[in-house]
């Protein structure tokens, strides 16, 4: 690592189309090969071949009797105990998806608690989005009469905190009070609704414990159910609470890509997930910028990597640094002072390419640690104090910043965010004021708009960073497609331009561009809407949901029927398997652009793409080629128009 | 699979010396060889060679960049995301313990509703242990003035769901209630009291997944925490609650080994680990014993497998048929009707086995099926009904059984169990009313009594059935040590005739055999009690830290200062090691004979195996071979004995 002294390797820009389709990563990538800084490309090459039993599902460690492995082609056929390559793949997928599923539970059930801090006075924060009360109290029937704001919030913390301690056979009331009566319908006659979040996380692990489920339709039918966890129980209640604590995002605009750091401010970069550490960054970066200056910086300068940026960007309009796979690449810059990580996403590898520059990481949660980072132990109750520390501790390392090492790229775009669905309703407000929806719907009616696709998910190193994304969103677009997009695949779309008006000229097919150009002129935009509206982060797919629910309401049909699709063209963690479960129970049609590991079972194969349609509407397609992938989310609209004799 | 057609393979017992040292398992394994039935031996060579990366725990599928594996030997040392052997072995182990602490909670809360339902009076269980309400309510501060036995198992089974349903920062009130201060002190100041076994579950979930835990350390911690998930809110609440419902268990005389069978009547097995299930199949098969005999039949025997043999042996007197290793065995005596399984250690191959005669085959719970079984998903309410038809299978199924098919071994054993806590205070308060743990105490001091130690865990095919157990409590009983048992180990010391009177004459050292003798006769035994007390099923491993707690604090030490040991020799299921942490957790040696997936990180290994007894008092020895293990105990025994002054 850093060794600096081993002569230059120089390779040009094309030297990285196989890692990324960004310029500005593969520029970093250049100066990490001249600096002899490994990153996780390297790693990757290292890692191959990669294990085919595990890539195909095949492999089981679940006991101690093992490792097993199934051969594909002949014996063995079943492991020690006698589980074939159905039971392995179905019981492995289960453990994945509990594993997502728990990650967006932790994350909202954090919110939740900072949001009773708050309420209960105990926590500074103040609660921004009392807008968004009115709304989640009175899907959960609270009621709001002679209520103050801070009492309301602790209602809906504590109707949150009561799914969590939900001991009942009554489903969780999060989801029936969101889905719609015929998708909870759905869901109860096949016994996939789930109680209690916790409950029910405990239950798959047990279920896949050694000995227990021997039904690979059984192990599936779990998978749906740890989907609705992840889907009400993190990304519904996590944006829900987040809405109310930190406000409902509006339109925003800022900038994305590496280009947005500074060469003569502090960068902090915000990386991760969880807004209440990410805001109160951004709230002392703000407040401290006279000690940054009387440290001898211009400023101070915060950007965003992963969600934690999505997060910020959405209600701050905070610029992106990047995506999952530029998380390296930003330190590289050597320009970065701090990078703040709270959960999910941040690679164990980057305190290890901050120690070649001045960079300062610092870790901020009991279970997100990492040896060689500054560990400041946030708490709703210390924010405040923790987040100056930080923010103290950047503007320390600028003096320690080599200039010598500083290479920022210049890349960067225009990118709107802030699109959550009361800010859709808002933009069509201004052409139909009585009935927002009229437009949109009128509009796919007639063709203009012909139909909506959410992008959403990760980068992975197997995929070239951002480009399956990019090249089935064109074509999309270039057929009238409105595009939604969420985690980094909106920090990808952000990169190359989508997120503003000008890329709606630019890719927008005819009808659509004029569609975009109507709502944004009445909106007072001046131009048209970006082609791709920014949602927020992972845990904002809730936002998604919301968008499908509303359409599906107006139309009095179901998600199911309508011409929409989602994509997760470079999904990486575990939490997109248990997004995108949700998503096809919700029915709708679900691209995965990396293959997950279960083409080792025919029958979960075949049950994932195919037969659950019968069950739910929705299945997954997966497609690791970008123009069929679009052309397949294409077909599947063009029939749903038909279906619907549009 | 059952090709009777091929011509016979008649090997010698010996041939299977390799898998088993059970004259019982042998003759049948000589029989499914000569009738080519598949066993899991003949998988486990079809899956030789086992895979090295996760044999030393170096494998990660936590994300679907992977799987990525780490060389032992050189490059590569670091995963896609820069995980290194000792994160990747880390983050392993604590989801193999979140697995196994999830599979003993869901049964805890299984058992709660249960009891709930009982005292509520909507499911027809009668509440047989009045006598544990009085501790149990004491212990968790519940006053029992005036209240009725309804009344406090229903307050009872609240105190457990409001454990599941804690959503403050206060620690398990069941393990409060129940572990010494000084260990709860222990434990709180390495900040691994668990809240709430549910969030610590999900939370453990989330710190596993990618890009969140980097530290070893941290992770190992809540390895440690999982541990104690297990002991308090899985076996603890199990048993206790378990023995309000079912009764607590008191000496009962009965039988082990295959030859328990009956030849002329019709054989129900019961196979998994809720008692719930097997007592309400022991109730019916004795209230429709005529329609059996009316059937033809001379009754209906009931035996058992795995740890619901053990409950139902510990309450019921019920004989073992035998353990893991034997399931499929017993279907391949040809005589076995119907085997009824619930939850845990039942192989999916059963079904398969059983395909091969007469025998049927019954599931239970709605997260255990099998393809092949006949389902019958018990509720606490409706247990009676699918009870009868479980029965009525079994009795319908004995006209179809084939003689010439039909082969039980005729080994044997005389084997006593049921020595719950309560049942061995019993025995000692024959010597001493006034003080009964004097006696055992003053024979610790003296040295008639060299230390005890706690054998559990499984089967496993890696190592040959029943022997390490066998051995090392050869050693240990020849050098005076007292043995406690469950789980598998208890059937196995059953089958050898160590849990009876004679046991103690054939295998107790000439001291340990005196105090016996004098137990046993001044409880009227007539004779020495066994040498091997047997506490009962997995999730009765409580019992055990009960009575390591009762003699700690009589003598005014800690757990970690007593002259006992731990063992599990041939531990399999991810429950082995939950447990195996608990005990480590509570300051006890804990011996393992099957390595476990971590020797792939020398810094994990050293934790468990050393650094952690300064944090505890407890580590981990891992030793395959049974008398150097046996020694190693004795030392440790020896070293603690010297400690203590004695």
């Amino acid at each position: 690592m850093c060794d600096t002294n081993q002569g230059s390797h120089t390779h040009a820009h094309q030297h990285y189309c196989q890692q990324t389709i960004d310029p500005a990563a593969a520029e970093m990538l250049e100066k990490a090969n001249r600096e002899h800084i490994e990153t996780t490309w390297d790693r990757f090459e290292q890692q191959k071949p990669q294990c085919g039993f595990g890539d195909l599902g095949i492999c089981c460690r679940n006991c101690l009797q093992g490792p097993c492995r199934i051969n594909p082609f002949g014996e063995p056929r079943e492991g020690i105990c006698g589980a074939d390559a159905d039971l392995i793949v179905a019981r492995n997928l289960l453990r994945t998806t509990v594993g997502g599923a728990a990650s967006h539970a932790d994350h909202a059930y954090s919110a939740i608690h900072c949001l009773k801090a708050a309420a209960e006075g105990t926590a500074p924060y103040e609660i921004r989005g009392a807008d968004k009360i009115g709304p989640v109290a009175a899907k959960l029937g609270i009621s709001t009469e002679g209520k103050s704001t801070d009492e309301l919030a602790l209602e809906i913390a504590n109707a949150a905190l009561a799914d969590f301690g939900n001991q009942t056979d009554e489903p969780m009331k999060w989801l029936t009070a969101t889905a719609s009566p015929a998708l909870v319908e759905t869901w109860g006659k096949l016994g996939v609704l789930p109680k209690n979040p916790d409950r029910e996380i405990r239950t798959a692990m047990h279920q896949t414990s050694m000995g227990v489920d021997g039904s690979p339709i059984n192990l599936l039918l779990s998978c749906v159910k740890l989907g609705l966890v992840d889907g009400y129980a993190g990304l519904q209640m996590g944006t829900d609470i987040q809405d109310i604590l930190f406000g409902i995002p509006y339109p925003v605009k800022t900038e994305a890509n590496l280009g947005v750091l500074s060469n003569d401010k502090v960068n902090i970069v915000v990386h991760g997930h969880m807004p209440e550490v990410s805001e109160k960054i951004v709230e002392w970066a703000r407040k401290l910028e006279g000690e940054a200056i009387a440290a001898g910086a211009a400023g101070i300068n915060i950007a965003g990597i992963c969600c934690s940026g999505n997060e910020v960007l959405m209600r701050q309009g905070i610029p992106l640094a990047g995506n999952y796979l530029s998380q390296e690449l930003a330190i590289i810059t050597g320009a970065v002072e701090l990078m703040v990580v709270d959960v999910q996403c941040f690679m164990p590898s980057i305190t290890k390419v901050a120690a070649c520059y001045h960079t300062k990481v610092v870790t901020t949660t009991p279970i997100g640690q990492l040896p060689d980072a500054e560990y400041l132990p946030f708490t709703p109750q210390n924010a405040d104090e923790k987040a100056q520390e930080a923010v103290r501790m950047a503007i320390a390392a600028f003096a320690k910043r080599d200039a010598a090492k500083v290479q920022i790229p210049t890349h960067k775009s225009e990118a709107w965010g802030g699109f959550s669905l009361e800010t859709i309703v808002q933009a069509l407000a201004a052409v139909n004021a009585e009935d927002p929806l009229k437009p949109l719907i009128d509009n796919i009616v007639a063709g203009n708009v012909l139909g909506a696709v959410g992008f959403a998910g990760c980068n992975n190193v197997k995929v070239t960073q951002d480009q399956t994304t990019i090249e089935m969103v064109k074509d999309l677009l270039a057929n009238n497609v409105l595009i939604v997009a969420t985690g980094c695949t909106a920090h990808a779309l952000a990169k190359y331009g989508f997120l503003s008006p000008e890329g709606a000229k630019k890719y927008a097919g005819e009808k659509l561009l004029g569609v975009l150009t109507a709502v944004g002129e009445a909106a007072g935009l001046g131009g048209p809407l970006p082609p791709v509206l920014h949602m927020g982060s992972c845990v904002d797919n809730s936002r998604i949901g919301d968008l499908l629910g509303a359409l599906a309401g107006y139309l009095g049909v179901q998600i199911k029927d309508l011409p929409v699709a989602a994509s997760a063209p470079e999904l990486q963690h575990e939490k997109a398997v248990s997004i995108g479960t949700w998503v096809v129970a919700l029915g709708v049609l679900t691209h995965v652009g990396v293959v997950p590991p279960v083409l080792g079972s025919p029958l979960v194969s075949q049950v994932l793409t195919s037969d659950i349609e019968g069950l739910t509407g929705g299945k997954f397609l997966v497609e690791t080629d970008p123009h069929a992938a679009a052309q397949g989310i294409l077909d599947h609209i063009n029939a749903k128009r038909k279906a619907l004799g549009i």
